[in-house]
């Protein structure tokens, strides 16, 4: 025990010394399902969390076919450009469910990916109910403290990754296409209101005035709808990730957003209320895994449900049936 | 115990039959927050429920101003004049917290509580947490088992209550003013993605154009949006509740809303759903408020909360000392 403090002391500083090799050990250690694995992370993290925070979180998400992979290749490559390290996490809760990421490996991202400034890493697989965005948040962290100016999370776009995503960012992008009207009606409900920029991507060639018309027409639809972050005027750019063309105007417009928040005092706000309600989430998650995992409930569950949706059964008395049963596990 | 249990066969009885007195009563027993009273309440329910599911039910949200309570009075008795038996229940989740209803009294109704047709009903008190929506659920089967066609559930437009009313609906309108672009800007978000008509109200007098205006521009938004119920165009109607006009025209529309949905099997479906939601939402809410009604958790929290927010602790350490808390209780 006293020689596993010690690797946690040592990897730390290693970490916060720049060593890469270190800073995957580190999250590999965050990713892992064991128990013994889960207490030296938290130690790991709670030496770095003194030195987490400094980089500006971007979530960024997208409609099917939206190009989300080349645009972070181009807008991490522009970003490294400048200087700044890029880390580029991805969230896919169904690997909750497969055990392992859809999105696969680097290889979508290969150029960001041989950048010295760019660290890329693939979505965890879950674990526990949960699992999977507690480990992109502390990946998040640990990267930090590694010295990342900015931290890109990808997100699959299925189930709630966007609400997910939104809650551990603190800018938010959705990548679309042309065709604003059309598009839209495949659009995922509310996903317009989470963002503080739309990005119509592929503002090239042929597709270039299409692009700007939809812009247009975001813009005007955008005034319709409620802000994402109070104060901030959500607003559509276009831009090409293979031209490029439009990458500067949304790296400008991330800083603008950045330090307007930061002197309203909404950024760091939004940062105690994403810890606030992970905490709270974390707890929620908990006591569900608790009960529906509970062989007892797991067993008598299909009845009940079948029972209240056909309606010979009342929903509460169902709930107190369920509940004898759970709690019995602790009265023996 | 059996005396008991012979008032709630004959109580059920009188209100299958149509007593008016009984109804109260059984709502009373539904609405009680001492134990024994919900399990007679169970019972109750559990006799009504092969009675119940008979009406449409039709949810009724608005911005504030909008005109909620004219207009329920207007409706409601267009519909009792078409024969229908009309109940109006209220949700109110601040009454948690409260003690009462903030909606108060029937005062605001004058006319429709007076019609031997119509059947009003504040919202209840909450008592445990979710007690609120238990008990209006529960509330609009017993009226359905009394015979009610049509159930208006209004919302008080505060915190969550319109998802919570969407939630337990087959219909859901919101009502709006004129000057669409401008209240919009105030408009809940995602509120409009929750509703199957838009009632721009006040369309009187010299407010006539205007309110035409807002309808075409409303129709217009629309088009960009999810519609809340798959397969059903939600659309703006315009209406005047003191003209009045209109009324008809949204009764129709209602009206080929069910036929549609019921054709289609989303109607019945929606309702298992619901069913199914409301019987995990009850389950959820009773394991949160085990958790933090608890003695041991309410005492660390606010310094755990401190911690994780300040940043002096990861949020799963916070979790997991809050647990071995929690759990301390039931290995005593």
């Amino acid at each position: 025990e006293g020689a596993g403090e010690l690797n946690i002391a040592r990897l730390s500083a290693e970490i916060l010394a720049g060593s890469r090799a270190s800073l995957a050990r580190g999250i590999t250690l965050i990713e892992s399902n064991t128990e013994q694995h889960f207490q030296k992370g938290q130690n790991l993290l709670e030496s770095l969390l003194p030195h987490s925070g400094g980089s500006i979180r971007i979530g960024i998400t997208g409609v099917p076919g939206a190009g989300k992979s080349t645009f972070i290749e181009v807008f991490g490559s522009y970003l490294c450009d400048l200087g700044k390290k890029v880390a580029v996490l991805a969230i896919d809760p169904t690997s909750s469910l497969s055990g392992g990421s859809i999105l696969g490996d680097k290889t979508r991202m290969e150029t960001l990916a041989r950048n010295p400034h760019a660290f890329i890493r693939p979505s965890p697989s879950g674990g526990k109910l949960g699992g999977v965005h507690r480990k992109t948040r502390e990946t998040m962290l640990i990267c930090e403290a590694a010295g990342f100016d900015v931290i890109l999370v990808e997100t699959v776009g299925v189930g709630q990754s966007e609400v997910v995503v939104r809650d551990m960012v603190d800018f938010f992008m959705l990548l679309v296409l042309t065709g604003a009207g059309d598009e839209l009606q495949g659009m995922k409900k509310g996903i317009m209101e989470l963002a503080d920029a739309i990005i119509v991507n592929k503002a090239d060639g042929s597709n270039q005035e299409m692009a700007n018309k939809a812009r247009e027409e975001y813009n005007r639809i955008l005034h319709y709808l409620q802000p994402a972050t109070k104060g901030w005027a959500t607003r559509a750019l276009a831009c090409s990730s293979i031209k490029p063309s439009g990458i500067t105007d949304i790296w400008e417009l991330v800083k603008d957003f950045e330090i307007e928040t930061k002197r309203s005092g909404i950024f760091d706000d939004r940062r105690r209320n994403q810890t606030r309600k992970w905490l709270h989430s974390m707890i929620a998650d908990q006591l569900q895994s608790s009960f529906f995992l509970d062989n007892g409930v797991k067993q008598i569950l299909p009845k009940i449900e079948n029972e209240v949706i056909s309606g010979s059964r009342p929903v509460a008395s169902g709930v107190e049936e369920l509940f004898n049963v759970y709690l019995n596990k602790f009265l023996k």
